[in-house]
C-alpha cells in the first residue's frame, strides 16, 4: 500500500452480518498484506437512509447510498461487494458486470441453478473485458483448509478413498425460535442445505480438487411452524402469537459419489444440539488423511501412511507458521488467527487477481456448479433416487 | 461364586481373535461380579486335533473336540459359544437350541436373512422350554455405551434429533494385503457392511431404543483384486503370485430413516488410513447430545441443552464411576477399562438372564433384524433408491 | 464512534511486532464497540526515519516521528502508547505522564523493579490529575480469561486448591539460533521469566484475584553461546561465525504459595519442542476447576464439581456466545476469534476507562508487583531458598 | 504355559484393591503370553479367617491362610506377593526373601528410608542366592509408556531439556471425606507425597534413564482434621462425630534437578477437582517431545523435532500396534487396554527374569531410590531449601 498504487474503489451492498465481515477485510487487508491496489472503502449501500448512514459510520465506509443501481452505476467505484441476502444477488450482480464493475458476491450464488447460470454467463462474458467475479466462500480462506489444499494436491495423502463432511449448528433446536427470513423458501431457496451445506460441498471439491458426479439425499424439517417474529418497528402487539410455516430444510444429509470414483458422506444441520458452527471434514487418502474441524480452525490433522506403524498417527499441525497459507502477514507460530481472517484473506486474493487481470477462485462458475450439486440433492430427495448432478 | 452355585458348564466352537476374547470373559467374569452361576470352561471346539488341544491348554479349556456336534450333544453342557466364522452359525446354534443347549453366538447372526430367520425361530421355539439366545453385539456393554443408554432413556437428550456412526477402520489400505475369508462373500456374507457396519447399526438402535424403517446406500470395492494368503501350510511354492477376487465391499455409507423419524447417517469402511477401530457415535436430541469414540473408549461426552450457554459445553465423562454401568465391580475413578471388557460384562449379564429365566439382549430376534437393515442397505445399493427395512 | 465524540488522538512508540498488534487494535476496536471517544491514529514513533515512515503507512498512522520525547511533547496528543523494548519503558512512560499524556505500556513494565517502582510512582502522581495509565498484559481479555475471572468471582470453583501454569515455547531448542537482544540482559532485563513468566503471573493473579506471599524458583540456561546475528545493514562478512554470550534464562519454574495460602507451580521455558505459544493454566478450587490452553484460545474447560458423578466431567466451553465477555460485539455462536482480539479488547477498556474516569486495569501498581514476583523468583534462584515477594 | 513347564507358586499377603488387580495378573498372564513358568495361584492370606477364605474364593486362590510367617515358611511356595500397606512391607519382604522366596512387593517400598535400605541390602543378598526382589510400580508397564522409554532410549526425542509430571486425583476434596488409614503418618508413611508423588518419580527417572540429584518442595495439608470413619462392624453409634487430625500430606509440588543437569517439575495432589486418576508426564528434548495422560492411556504423543514445521505436531500414536511394548499378545490394532493390564505385564516380565535369573526391573534398589527423592523432598519442605537425594 503507497499513495502511488491504483485504487480499488469498493461499493458494499447490505451491511448485516457479512457487511461487518467484509468491512474488517477491506479494511485490515492492506494494513498486513502487500496489495497491488488500495482498497477504497468508497459507499456502503441499504435500503433505510438512517440505518445505512449509521452504518457508514460504524463500519467506516466514506458515504451511504439507498440505491444499488446508483451504486453500480457510479464512474467513481471499480468493485461491488454483494452481501445481500440471495434473492438479489442475481440482479445485483449481472447489473454490475454489465456496468463493468468487479464483482464479490457472498454465498449461495443465487436462490436458483437458473440465476446461477445467468450470473455464470455473465461473469464469463464481464471477463472477456477484464472484468472480474468471484464467490464468497470464504472457508477455502482458512489457513488449515489452504494448507490442506496443498498437502493433497502435493500427494502427501495419496489417491483418495473417501470424503466426509458435517456442518452442524444448532440455533433452530428451540421450537419456539422465530420464524426468519432465512427460513422462507421465497427468499432464502433453502435452509441449512444452501445455507451451510453450500460451504462443504465447495471445501470439499475445492480440497480434493474433483466435483461430485452424483448424489442422493435427504431433507428434513422438524419444526413445520415457528412464532413470526415480532416486527423490529414494534408496531404490531400480536407479534409472537402468530405462527407462519417454516417452508426450508432444517436438516439435510446426502451421499455423494465424485468424478473420480469415491464417496462422500454429507450432512448439514441447525438441529445438532451442542455444536454452534462445527465445520468438521475428514479426507482419507491410500497415503494418508487429513482432518478438520472449525471448533480448532488453526489446527490440521495429518496422519502420514508413510510412517512406521509404531510411531504413526494423527498429527495436530498448528497452522500459524509462516510457510503456512497466509499466515507469514500474521503473528508468530502460535498465535491464532480468527473467523474473520478469511475474508481477509479473500479480499487479499482477489485483489492480487484483479490487478494481474487473472480469474479468482471460486468464480461464479465454481458457485453455478456448487448451486446444481444442491439442485440434485434436492431432486434425489424428492425422487427419492440417485441424481445426476448437471453439468 | 460359591461352591453351591450352579455350574453353568460352557463348550465354546472356535477359537481365535473372538475365542480368545470369550475365553477371558468366562474366566474373568466370576472373578469380579456376584454371579449366580459358575461358569466352567468345559471345552473348547475346533477342527485341528492339534491346534484346538493346544488352544485348550492356553486359553483354559478343561478339554477339546473336533465335532461341534458331539459338543452340542453332551450332556454335561450347558452352554455353546458360538464363536466360527458366520456361514457355521445358524448351523451350530440351531443344533445347540434344539439340545437345549443356551446359545451365545458372535455376530453377525448369520451371513443371510434367511439363515437368520431360522435362527430366530429356533430361539423363539427353545426359550418356550427356557433355553436362551444372545448375539454378541459386545460393544453394547461398553460402560460409556450403557450409560449413553441410560441418559437418551432418561430423557437426558430429549428427543431424537440425529443419529451419526462412522466404524473406520484401515487395514486393507495396502492393495497388497492378502485375500482373506474376510473377502469372500460366500464364508464372510459381506465386507465392512456386515463386519463392522453392523455394529454401529445395533449400537445406535439400541441407544436411541428405536429400530431403522428405511435406508438408501452404497457399497464400495475400491481393490477388486489382491494376492491370495499364502497357505500356512506352506506348501504351495507359488502362493503369494496369484491373486483372487474381492468378492465383498470393502466400504459402505447409507442414510436411514427411523421409525421415529429422524434421520441416521452411517458409514462404514476398512480404508479410512490412520483409524484403527475408530466407532464414532453422536447423537442430538431436542435437550441434549451424546457422543461417543471407540479410540477414547472410557469417555462419553455430554452437551447438556440446559445449561445456560454461557456455561454449556460438551462434557468428557470419564466413565470410571461406581453408578456407571458394570463399572464398581472393577477399579477406582479414573482406572479405565479395555475393549475386552465388553466381553466380560456380555457374559456376565447373558448368566444373569439364564438363572433369571429371562430372555437376553441383544436377542436372536435383535440380531436378525440388524441382519434384515444390511439387507436393506445391499438392495438399495443394488435398486439405486431407499428401500424398507422388512419388519 | 460519531462525529460529535471527543477525540482520544494516539502516539505510538514502536512499531515491531507489538506495534502491528496494537495499531490494528485502535484500528479495530471503534468498528466493534461503541466507545466513548474516538481514537485517533495520530504518529508512529521509531528510530530510522525512513522505516518510521515507511511503518506509519503501512501500518496507518497519519503522521511519523523519530523522537519520542517529541511525541510526548506534542499538545494534540492524548495517549502514548508504547511498544518499545524494557529497558526503555520507565524513561518514555514517565515522561508521558509527566507531561499529562494517558500510557498504555507493554509488557513487563520495567527491565527492573527500580525502574517499576518509579513508574508506578508516576502512574499514581498523574492519576490524582486524572492522567491514566496501564500495562498491556493483553491475554487477560482473551475471552475466555475474561470468563474464567468472573466464574471464579461468581464462586464457581469455590475455595482455590491449587494453580498450575505454564508458558511454553521452542524458539530457542536450535543451538543456532541466533543471538537476539531478547537475549542480553541489558536490554531484555530476564528471559523467559520476564518475557513470558511474567504473563502467567499476571493471568493467574488475575483470575484467582490474589497475589503471591513468596516463592522458590530456578533459572536455566541450556545454551550458554549463539551465533551473532547477522547485522541487516549486511555490511559485516564475519557475521554468523562469531559467538556471543547469552546472559539470560532460557526457562524457569518455581513454586508460589499465594497469600490466601494456596500452591502454585509455574514454569516458563522456550525450550518445549513443538509447544509454540502453549499457555496453559488449571485451577483447581473446591466446587470445581478451570483450564485454559492457549493454543484452543477459544476454549474454557470448566468442572462443575456440584454436578452428580456419573455426569460430571470437564466441559469444554467454546467462549463465542453473546453473554461471554467483549463476544457479542463480534461473531454469532462458533465463530472464534484470534490472537490479536485481546489487543483489541484492551484499547476498548482503557478508553472506556478515560473517558468515565477510572483507573484502568492492570494499572502500573499491578506491573510493579508482577516485577516484584519476578525478582523473587531470581533472588531465590541464586539464594536456593524461598523468598517473600517484596510488598 | 504348558504342563511340562516348572510351576511358579504364589503366596499373595493382602487381598484389597491392589490384591485383586495382582490376582488378575497372575490368573491372565500365562493366557496371553508365552510363560518360562506356570504360575500357580497356591495361597492368600490376611487377617480375619472368614474373610480371606471368601477372598481366596472370589479371587481364585486355592487356599487361604492368616498368618503371613506360615506362607513365608510354607516349602510349597516359590513367590511371595506383598500387597499390603506400606508400614508392613519390610518385615514381610525380608522374611520372605531370607526364606528363599522371590518377593513381588507393592510400592512404595516402605514408608521409610531406613526400612528400604533394610529390604534393598535383604534383596541385594537374596540375588547372590538367586532369589529375585521386585518393586510394584506398574505404570511402568502401561505399553504408551513403555513405547516412550524406548524412544528416549533410542535418541527420538534427543538431549532431555524438561521433565514435568503431575498426579492429580480428587478424592479429598470434600471435607467430610473420612480420616482413612491412608491420612494416617504411622501407617501409610506420608500422604500424596509417597502414594502418588512416588509413581511420577518413578516414571520420569524410568523414562528417561537418570536421576533426580535435588529437589525443592513444599506439603500442603488444607483439611486438617476429618471425621473418623465409623467402624465397620456399626457398634459405635458416636463414630462419624468424632474428628480425628489428618498427619499426611494432601497434596505436594517440588523442583528437581537431574543428574544430567535439566529441569524436573512435579505435583500430586489428592484435591485436583475433577482429575480422578490423571497422570500426565511431557518430556521435551532438542530433537522432539512426548506426552502422556493416563486419562487417555492408550496413547502416546510424539511431536517430532525433524519433521518440517509446516508439517509438524504433536502425534496421537495409540499404542495397540503389534510391535509396541507387550501389545502383540493381545488385541489388533485399536482395541485398547485398560488399568490392570499393567499388572500383567508386570508378572510377565517377573516370571521371565526368575526363569531367567535375571535382576527384574524395578528392583528394590531402585525402590529404595525412589524413597530418597522422596524423603529429600521433605526434608526440604522442612528447611525451606534445596536438599541433595542421597546416594
Amino acid at each position: 500500500m503507497t499513495h502511488h498504487k491504483p485504487a480499488l474503489r469498493v461499493g458494499m451492498i447490505g451491511y448485516a452480518f457479512m457487511g461487518a465481515a467484509h468491512s474488517q477485510a477491506w479494511r485490515t487487508a492492506p494494513r498486513f498484506f502487500d496489495l497491488p491496489l488500495d482498497p477504497v472503502m468508497s459507499v456502503v449501500c441499504g435500503r433505510d437512509t438512517d440505518r445505512v448512514a449509521a452504518a457508514a459510520e460504524q463500519l467506516g465506509w466514506a458515504s451511504s447510498s439507498t440505491s444499488w443501481e446508483e451504486v453500480v452505476a457510479r464512474e467513481d467505484i471499480d468493485l461491488v461487494d454483494v452481501c445481500t441476502p440471495g434473492n438479489t444477488h442475481a440482479e445485483i450482480a449481472i447489473a454490475a458486470l454489465r456496468a463493468g464493475k468487479h464483482v464479490l458476491c457472498e454465498k449461495p450464488l443465487a436462490n436458483t441453478v437458473e440465476e446461477a447460470e445467468e450470473m455464470a454467463a455473465a461473469a464469463e462474458e464481464a471477463a472477456r473485458g477484464g472484468t472480474r467475479a468471484m464467490v464468497g466462500f470464504t472457508y477455502r480462506r482458512v489457513p488449515a483448509i489452504g494448507l490442506a489444499r496443498r498437502m493433497i494436491a502435493e500427494g502427501r495423502i495419496g489417491e483418495i478413498r473417501h470424503v466426509r463432511a458435517q456442518y452442524l449448528q444448532d440455533w433452530l433446536v428451540d421450537p419456539e425460535a422465530p420464524l426468519s427470513w432465512r427460513l422462507d423458501k421465497k427468499l432464502a431457496g433453502s435452509g441449512a442445505l444452501g445455507d451451510i451445506g453450500a460451504h462443504v460441498v465447495d471445501l470439499t471439491q475445492h480440497l480434493v480438487g474433483d466435483t461430485i458426479a452424483e448424489v442422493t439425499g435427504t431433507l428434513s424439517t422438524f419444526v413445520t411452524e415457528r412464532p413470526i417474529a415480532a416486527s423490529s418497528s414494534g408496531l404490531s402487539a400480536s407479534a409472537g402469537t402468530e405462527r407462519g410455516p417454516v417452508t426450508v430444510d432444517d436438516a439435510t444429509a446426502f451421499l455423494a459419489r465424485f468424478e473420480g470414483g469415491y464417496l462422500g458422506v454429507y450432512e448439514a444441520t441447525r438441529f445438532a444440539t451442542g455444536r454452534k458452527n462445527s465445520i468438521r471434514i475428514e479426507i482419507n487418502g491410500t497415503r494418508g488423511s487429513l482432518a478438520f474441524d472449525f471448533e480448532d480452525m488453526n489446527v490440521l490433522e495429518f496422519h502420514d501412511g508413510s510412517i512406521p506403524d509404531c510411531e504413526a498417527g494423527f498429527r495436530r499441525i498448528i497452522v500459524t507458521e509462516a510457510d503456512h497459507p497466509w499466515v507469514s502477514a500474521w503473528w508468530p507460530p502460535g498465535h491464532g488467527l480468527g473467523y474473520e481472517h478469511g475474508f481477509t484473506h479473500q479480499v487479499v486474493d482477489l485483489t492480487r487477481a484483479i490487478a494481474a487481470g487473472e480469474q479468482p477462485a471460486p468464480s461464479f462458475a465454481d458457485g453455478l456448479q456448487v448451486q446444481r450439486v444442491l439442485a440434485a440433492v434436492e431432486a434425489s430427495a424428492e425422487h427419492r433416487r440417485w441424481e445426476a448432478v448437471a453439468g
